[in-house]
């Protein structure tokens, strides 16, 4: 078993921190997707769309998605903690912070970057209109985010959880959009120093 | 319990369809989105977004996201098949499906849609290009779908699933955008005429 990945990327390092939590090895592979190794055909092979990371298993099937991998493994090491809820309602209510934080913060604000960076220009078209809109929606999601660490613990209530590895690697990212968590964000602010204690994402 | 929707979006043709598919039957209120009924302070109180659906519990807690609302539903009547598979490998195959269905088709049809018809221009800032990129993204993604689909029967294997729904839903919607699934793309267009017949999207 192991998994394709460029380790700098927002979507390993969501894999990374996950396994890290729920204290899994597996072999990793570094993919030069910017020298368009992913693009090569043994890679496409294993990749639904040739993006990273590809989860391989010893059979030689793959999963490719960050979240489908994290989940493969929350299902296949059912003792650790799960990360994504134990109750019908609490894997409801991470499932639904996941896809708000996803779609609204970390996703959005991959389009901004990709879109004003120009940097993925010579394989896809670039409209930096857009990629300054999707940084403006970025800005205006964060009030949401910390309304609602004002109530509670974690993204989705008093316990860690994927979301929360969704998040925190969105605040990171956001640093490319020249966005800082500043104190006008005093819940995330706290939020993000507990979580930066973490073992799983000081590795 | 009751689910507050526009029948008319995808996102609650989503819900809809995978209730009949579980048999299951919820009390429904359809929301004014187009009058700006969601962005008033008391659907605000339930939606973490002001975006629908929103399944609100009796207890008056709520869920909003369509996939986050299906996922409870199906945990909370594990006797009717799960529509997001069996075993951890089923489960991770379902996610990993419904997740590249939904980023590259679904969401960049409805991103298509949103900036090219100008609909919601008083209400979020509109990137014409960026919709006529984001069709032409959707047209180049159907050529994945439409090889997953000359192997297996369903998007995510030999069992319907909730990435059918999702595929589904995308399949009308793109009707929209002036796409259409033609002699190109034979395995969608025999897939989606068995999905046509199901009893759970005639309703």
């Amino acid at each position: 078993m192991k998994i394709y990945e460029l380790a700098a990327a927002p979507s390993a390092r969501r894999v990374s921190i996950f396994l890290a939590e729920k204290g899994i090895e597996v072999e990793r592979v570094n993919v030069d997707i910017r020298g368009g190794e992913n693009l090569f055909d043994e890679f496409q092979a294993k990749s639904i769309n040739g993006r990273i990371p590809v989860l391989e298993l010893n059979d030689g099937s793959t999963i490719c998605e960050s979240i489908a991998i994290c989940r493969y493994f929350d299902e296949m090491y059912p003792s650790a903690p799960s990360l994504f809820g134990d109750t019908p309602l609490e894997r409801a209510n991470v499932e639904m912070w996941q896809r708000v934080v996803e779609f609204q913060g970390l996703y959005t604000a991959m389009q901004a970057f990709r879109n004003i960076s120009g940097i993925y220009k010579d394989r896809e078209n670039c409209v930096e209109s857009w990629g300054h809109e999707s940084r403006q929606r970025v800005v205006e999601f964060l009030p949401t985010l910390d309304k609602q660490l004002a109530n509670s613990a974690y993204i989705a209530g008093d316990k860690f959880s994927v979301a929360d590895i969704t998040a925190f690697v969105m605040c990171g990212f956001i640093n490319n959009l020249d966005i800082t968590i500043d104190e006008m964000f005093p819940h995330i602010q706290d939020w993000y120093e507990r979580v930066s204690q973490r073992p799983s994402v000081q590795a």
